[in-house]
């Protein structure tokens, strides 16, 4: 069975430890396409996406599968947001096994897919239900594939995320975006050297400056619609303040305090798609239970008061058309909502 | 030699493991008064006060010393900002040692007091030169000592912090301050338990509420001057978003969030005798580095941006005589000036 690593403390698969931290390759890069190329075509009702609330790199997917209205060709199964030893669990499940892959641990899809695997268990996963095997946890891919490969399934008026006349500038805006944001937050949180972390925290604030002069006079990341950027941005944006800011000791300023950024995050955040797929209390439990490296007590703060997230952006004033000539998704199907538990208008806080 | 326990990760004397945060009492609370009754009569330079300019309770004891002009009375030594486990140590001095106790630790001021006392060694602490004793670590009596026993050699134009007429209601409201304030942020920072830190958070924010909305209207906190609760409120606030918002998970907001008490902090920091005693190096360097067990990897942060300490607080605007009667202090002696690492206008970060 795959090892829960120290690596598995973290949602994507991941090295840390006495070196500069790292994040590994996925191990399993198999791609579901329309043509069936890797053995996995495309197919409604054949595969399950498994993807914690809690991780960015899953969210990623969670907020794709609903604008592009995927929900019931592509199931969603969340595991807890606290692994154990054994990394990712079932345990939120009647009797603490998925009800439609039947396991307890993500780790089982791990083992039917490659006995011995010796990487680490990330989400997010997709498996494949007759088999129960993984097929792919591959973070950068599966998104992208969910974009151009399954468009036979998308809903009516489902967005272009990666449009091929854009794809040019979004891979640039996202490779900035990824290894100093994404990334950059867990090699500042993570890293074990001053030095480290000095590095991290420059080039992620660097970043953010850049972006925000971007966004102060335009809507979205590129173009004037929502494409895969704005949610590769907004997944670490969305956990800003909740959890990097302290716990990551990203803190030359809180997301709260940067006007373009929140704006834009906030306006992100009530399109629908976005913030109705975001549990800051999965957020929280995760990041400060999870580890204990950084946080040995497991206390998990009280604050920030996240009901901001609700107030007014202003940003329509900019323009932009969020769906193109498309539509928003629907409201989210019952079975998916997220609980009052995780929503900003029950995490206000004091008088 | 007095053990350097656990409790001396924090510059007062503490407990703290799985049992509920507990300041410990001062063990040495003999008092230096004009009369000499516990046999410490005040004098001109014989005493020694050893301060670390990271610690509250050792600062309440710096400023009020500048703001009576104590300093030819009563000189200073700054220890290191980090312990190691022998405590408080003079690694800043030529050679290692205080140039006036010629001392390494100021564990052998406490050893010279009493052989093989089992507690803590603490800031603030006052030695009596001649003997190389300590004489009180007691950081609740210090200041006011200073302020009621030592008035004949305060300078012309000292401020009376400690009024006869308002020592009621100071005392009133130092108490809330201190339970959940000053002592509060390390109830949460420390707390082992979920439900601890749970408790002194919202003690600690419900307290800065109150003191947001008194402040809001009055200058002070207790008539329309200076007083010791100033002081010791002040020395909280100025740590807040440096440390407590972070380190000791005080974040329901950061101080620059809160108006009343960000512009009632500049204030202070502004007026001669408080900002010019604080080096946010030295505070940075000790939270973060000397708490292991809430930090472990010994990263400082680099953030938050400090240099807003230094901005406009338009509090003349509700009147009030900072000094009462009396007047400002002069400049530091250069001896005593903070080094430009510890001050905000070296601490603005990014673009």
């Amino acid at each position: 069975m795959p090892h829960a690593t120290e690596g598995n403390a973290m949602c994507g698969n991941t090295e840390y430890g006495r070196a500069t931290f790292k994040r590994s390759r996925s191990h399993f890069a198999d791609r579901i396409t329309a043509d069936g190329r890797d053995g996995w075509p495309v197919e409604a009702g054949r595969y399950r996406l498994v993807a914690s609330r809690a991780c960015p790199w899953a969210s990623r997917a969670v907020i794709v599968r609903r604008l592009l209205g995927l929900e019931d060709a592509l199931s969603l199964a969340i595991p807890d947001p606290l692994q154990d030893d054994r990394s990712w669990r079932f345990t939120l499940d009647p009797d603490g096994r998925d009800p439609v892959l039947g396991i307890r641990f993500l780790s089982e899809a791990y083992d039917a897919r490659e006995k011995g695997y010796p990487g680490g268990v990330s989400v997010p996963a997709v498996v494949d239900v007759p088999s129960g095997k993984l097929v792919t946890n591959d973070f950068q891919q599966i998104t992208l594939d969910l974009s151009t490969q399954w468009t036979a399934l998308h809903r009516p008026g489902a967005p272009d995320l990666y449009p091929e006349r854009l794809r040019e500038e979004i891979d640039v805006v996202m490779a900035g975006v990824y290894r100093d944001v994404n990334n950059g937050v867990y090699r500042a949180g993570f890293a074990t050297r001053q030095s480290e972390y000095d590095a991290a925290f420059r080039d992620l604030f660097r970043r953010l400056d850049l972006l925000s002069e971007r966004l102060s006079d335009q809507r979205y990341l590129v173009g004037d619609t929502l494409t895969e950027a704005d949610v590769r941005l907004f997944t670490t944006l969305v956990r800003f303040d909740a959890a990097y800011h302290g716990h990551f000791k990203c803190n030359r300023f809180k997301l709260a305090e940067a006007p373009a950024l929140w704006a834009y995050a906030r306006d992100l955040y009530q399109t629908p798609g976005f913030g109705d797929t975001v549990d800051f209390h999965h957020i929280k439990q995760h990041y400060y239970r999870v580890h204990t490296g950084i946080n040995p007590t497991g206390i998990v703060p009280l604050g920030p008061d996240l009901s901001g997230w609700l107030t007014p952006h202003h940003r329509e004033e900019l323009g932009g058309r969020p769906f193109g000539d498309g539509t928003p998704p629907g409201p989210v199907a019952p079975a998916e909502e997220v609980p009052p538990s995780g929503r900003p208008e029950h995490l206000r806080l004091g008088s």
